[in-house]
């Protein structure tokens, strides 16, 4: 079972897949939405205990966080790498192997194209997982980060993932 | 008590403090290294598991942590928030309430000197809070942050220290 973590301070992504034919199972989605007015520090203990609360339920073993960060200035990278430094803790802490993919290299195997807008991705994410309906972009973006190292993994590789 | 935290993925100084006649006595400090080797999540898992034993041990009621940041680019500024997360995330779960202080203030309060050398802080912190000799670089500015918010709570206040 693969864990996909998309982590943002505000609203970080994650869902769990089964790989299975026809096509993988989704365990669970969902985003960890933190209102504007809550301190950091309540959306990082948010977001510890909603990642130890899948874990502990799903026991995915693997786990997918994004690569490549495009943050548009030092605060909004240090807020992006608080979120991403409080999941990390908690995944890792639970024992998972986690590599990172970059955002631009899972529009490419998911979309076929590295530019693809989210809306682009949710739907293909629907399609490939068969769901009812896209799921939220933030969820859709934490699936497709999943379902691109089960594609990987499915063919032979001259790279390895990069582990952090 | 006062918990002090700089953190940083490779050396994360901590200091807890009690406020006491006639100096203010120190209860642990010291610094979470981790080898340059490990993955990042490595290092994240042993600065939340440290800071949860020093919770646990000590029972400090407050946290300070350095506020403003001097990243040199958004790579830094993005792991420098990894450890600020992973650490925030546990102090915050034990229930601390958790406040910042820009370092040019805690230079300024402990050396009176808004751009002081790391060694003249440690060497202050030494004298401040008596101790045999001048604890290392990241966990002196650790115990720097704590006697800052001290002796600031100390006096009246016109501006309430920011909340994160």
């Amino acid at each position: 079972m693969i864990l996909g973590v998309d982590p943002s301070l505000r609203g970080t992504g994650y869902g769990v897949i089964r790989l299975a034919r026809p096509h993988p199972a989704v365990l669970c989605q969902g985003t960890i939405s933190c209102p504007a007015t809550w301190p950091h520090s309540r959306c990082l203990v948010k977001i510890s205990e909603i990642l130890r609360e899948v874990l502990r339920e799903q026991h995915p073993t693997v786990c997918i966080v994004e690569g490549l960060f495009y943050a548009q200035n030092l605060q909004t990278a240090i807020v992006m790498g608080e979120a991403r430094g409080a999941a990390l803790a908690v995944i890792a802490e639970a024992g998972l192997e986690i590599f990172e993919i970059a955002p631009r290299k899972v529009k490419q195997a998911i979309v076929g194209y590295g530019a693809a807008q989210k809306s682009a991705v949710a739907k293909m994410v629907q399609r490939l997982l068969n769901l009812p309906k896209p799921p939220a972009p933030d969820a859709a973006d934490a699936l497709a980060l999943a379902l691109t190292h089960a594609h990987e993994n499915s063919r032979h590789h001259l790279t390895a993932p990069k582990r952090v």
